[in-house]
């Protein structure tokens, strides 16, 4: 039994940690700290965890020392607002839900999120959090970076191909398709009802900051850097994500030669499925789960294999993942409270 | 004042039909023919058009010989489904909204929809009813075949591009995602509300049908025969196409200068709209409106230009360029009752 | 031709009005005033009005003024925010479509606005803008009350039955159904889109301060004072309002007897469409059109009369009506651009 | 561990009853069938349950008999198309989820489902499944007619104020609102996407199936019969149920009363839930819950009592139930796999 606490617990991803941890046979839940509901109980948000759960109050951020005993804390806040705590948790590991510790090189903070980073150090130590490719690293890691989920979905799309050198690495495409809820929960007119329901609307073109650790995670693999274009779409829907990516092949391969390159990739991935060739994936299919479904499709003429997949962008893209990897760092089993 | 009569009425293409033509100054509506509802009165199903109009009722197919004296027939009709009539109107002009007379080789036609067509000379008189391109043509034509709605978005959004030769002609990618409404009104499982609604769900992935008549019309301009990875999907909402196209540049352009080759293009488009550099299209701007809105944006690195582009799939992809070709024909102003 | 301007023009009912303004023969539209988007083109915000319109600026509100030239004024500002401009306009006629001057008592201001009324002098002469029933006072009024989106709906299903002594004024039950752009633009998190759609949320319950105007209007018409239970609700879509009225028949009626008083009572009104016996009202089909569609029910056993209305509530529930008003105000067909 | 069997295993409520089973420690899924799906697997449809059920094949009505060493077999079928079956099972308990077994009187069937019922006295040894109201019956019984999903958040909502003899048993007004799924799996144009989206739906006003089940168990508890004038409507979300009834009080009560009077009734559920007074149910809240959360409100001048309940018409409005049913009728916990 470990005890856990939240910084940032009653946003989306926040919710959801709860919702999962409530479940969870080896955890209790100490502290769960709130700016905008401090003072008000679980129960008056989250009506589905459990009356002990429902009981028990948001904090204020001024109490956030209280946590100290705890074994984890999971921070979810956006990027650049929890420096002024990570220190004081000498003792506890740490799951980071932003993007804080998720990129290696310091120089491509101020670059992609407007700030310099503060403990550089701290970037060298962090494990990033994808149990499907890192799971030794996680086990052992006492700091890990959760993934975005668009990075989440784009990334463990392209990996086995071009791990397995079948694609061309500088001309990676994704069309990237999100439910609103992936937005979180700060109000701005583009989420407002009237204005995104009935509505497709593209943004951060080009430029959205989860390409940033897209490309470092793939250019581990790859000899030269891999350059990738990646447009993001908000679509009427609570949530799931489907990218669809578009992968220049080398040579020659039949759709049966890179299903067996996938499948055999993710012979021990918990939540990692790749669907029989001739099935399309839906993002219904995988929502309020953690798992990852990838669908196969290969265009003969131009080489041009097309890899389809979809994730709930709150769950594998977000706390159901930073539960997977909870679960690595103290020996529960993986698929603990997510199946 | 020409008489028109509408075979297939009361599908949503025929339902926006009638919505333009009943507010068209030089437009009699004489007949219109419904499987479902002969019988019933217009107003039965669709009740802003006007009481003259909303008393008409819509006629049983049996009496369709009636409509020969009528100026101009729209057959709203699926693919295959009317050529037993077609040869009974000797002396009107037709717009087909089906693919019937879209593609110029008769050979396609069992290939991507499964008959032999009937009447090969028919499909060398048709022509390609988009205006933007085929004006000229379409002001002498007596028959004209009404592009499909992700036909119209994709040929407009690449042919600028590629007629100043400015892409590869061989790895044209497309992510195209369509409102519900562009599956008609067949009820299907994939379409019922609880299946389609929180969903994204992937289709005819590589081979949707649309394909044949957009690489028929980009070969037109292309020396090599064009390749295009097509991928549509349907999102929870009623109306609406964005395609979202990655081209490659075959060798450096600045943003300015594409901008330039596509609004020197359509500078005499009544409705295509390219959109001011830095500014993004969205589904909801151009819903119930007969305009294509492109964005233009380009990935440096991978010289991949991004072209998005979003229509109304019932209007600019249906019924509205069919009044376009509509007013060609007659001579009357091209956007008379459009704008 | 007259010349209108709009003080609050960036708002969805401002929006509406713009619309309806520029398809309308005799209307020139001179000012539009904006605080959130003065500065910019009306074309960034609304794209389907013509170039002329498109290209006109938002304007600041320090130059409000500059409409005195107007013959008429639309206010689209919240309630109790137009006050410090009222008196400037003394020679234009208004159109006000805030409650501000709805509700005739002055006291019932501070109970349901949280305001003393500045001018109650205004309260007398402003004319409360409900064509179907004050066709007459409206066209001489130079001040004109808009009525409220759910009064418009209630008021007009009540009416007939009321003013027929059928019903028994003090216990009218009415369960309201609005979607979500009813609540402007003002960001909240209920309209935050993860929060509303898949939703329904009812809201003031029994004290919304639509009330006030339903009272006001059905006791004109009552000896005793009415009594109205008033549930609205949020429900997931853009537009439209679905009222149910429950009221109690103080003696039997057939239902055809209810028709035709209903009937009668609206036989030379524009936009108030009583369905044919056996026909339910459904929102789809009055949304984007300036109708009121009510459908009639009756529950013999307990003498319930079930009066279901629907409307667009941007439209006949705000600017449809406004544009209503303006043409009786100015002598112009009352149809006019609403058809 | 007890063998359980689903004959209509792959509508919406046979998927949902799947997924709480395949959670449930105590319950081994031996059968399930399947017009439409026979010989597919588990996982085809439904992707979240465990290996074990997905491997598992939908198998086809002519092996029903295998189903006999069944301890409990779930009907998830229409009204009327199991009787064939019901005689096979002799020595298992059953829970039909149809309205088969839900009304005493044999005479109501022809009036309310268009059939003679052909087992008169399995209707009066059947059980009425509201756990809530019945739990001892429930627990003896070898025969549950699973409640319909508007019956229960109707019954629920005024029964307590009935049996407290606080209102008039004849004007009870309700007016429902239901998600999509409501409707099952069963195509038909009211429930295509394009049809129900951005659209609000009443239909059979006055005369739904439900009411006669809602008169039943309430007038076991009322003196005179009472009158419920009852009002559905389709919205578009997927799931959730919303009915708001307006009750009429025989005199003056508190609502503190009130509240007193529904929590002391509701002392004992495990998944009835009285809101704080000034707390308002919404839909959403309970979704994917067992819950039925109720709101009390009340309208002091005409003694109008509002009472809004909130359940999702998939878990307590259907298969939830079922499980509560089932947890009651083999002594497992009642919430067992529910929380």
């Amino acid at each position: 039994m470990i005890k856990v606490s939240i910084i940032g617990a009653s946003g989306y991803s926040g919710q959801e940690l709860i919702y999962y941890l409530s479940h969870h046979p080896y955890v209790e839940i100490k502290h769960l700290f709130s700016h905008s509901y401090s003072g008000k109980k679980v129960g008056f948000l989250f009506t589905n965890v459990g009356e002990v759960i429902e009981e028990k109050e948001f904090e204020d951020f001024s109490k956030i020392e209280d946590a100290q005993d705890s074994d984890l804390i999971f921070f979810c806040l956006p990027p650049g607002k929890s420096f002024e705590w990570i220190k004081i948790f000498k003792k506890s590991k740490i799951i980071d839900l932003s993007a804080d510790y998720r990129l290696k090189k310091p120089s491509l903070y101020p670059l992609w999120y407007n700030f310099s980073h503060p403990f550089p150090s701290l970037l060298e130590e962090a494990v990033y959090g994808l149990p499907d490719i890192y799971s030794t690293e996680i086990k052992n890691a006492s700091l890990v970076a959760n993934p975005g989920c668009y990075a989440t979905s784009v990334i463990l799309s392209i990996y086995p191909a071009l791990l397995a050198k079948i694609i061309n690495q500088d001309y990676l495409i994704v069309d990237a398709k999100s439910g609103i809820s992936g937005a979180g929960k700060k109000l701005d007119l583009m989420y407002h009802f009237p204005e995104c329901n009935e509505n497709i609307i593209p943004y951060r073109i080009l430029n959205h900051r989860h390409i940033s650790e897209i490309e470092q995670e793939l250019n581990k693999i790859s000899k030269e850097p891999v350059k990738i274009s990646f447009v993001p779409q908000l679509v009427p829907m609570d949530r799931g994500i489907l990218s669809t990516c578009f992968l220049n092949l080398k040579e020659k391969k039949t759709l049966e030669e890179i299903y067996d390159i996938y499948t055999d990739f993710y012979k021990n991935s918990k939540f990692v499925k790749i669907l029989p060739l001739g099935t399309t994936p839906r993002v219904k299919e995988v929502v309020r789960t953690n798992y990852l479904e990838i669908g196969l499709f290969l265009d003969q003429q131009n080489s041009c294999l097309v890899v389809i997949s979809v994730i709930d962008n709150l769950v594998k893209g977000a706390s159901g993942q930073a539960i997977e990897n909870m679960n690595l760092m103290f020996n529960f089993p993986q698929d603990t409270s997510l199946k």
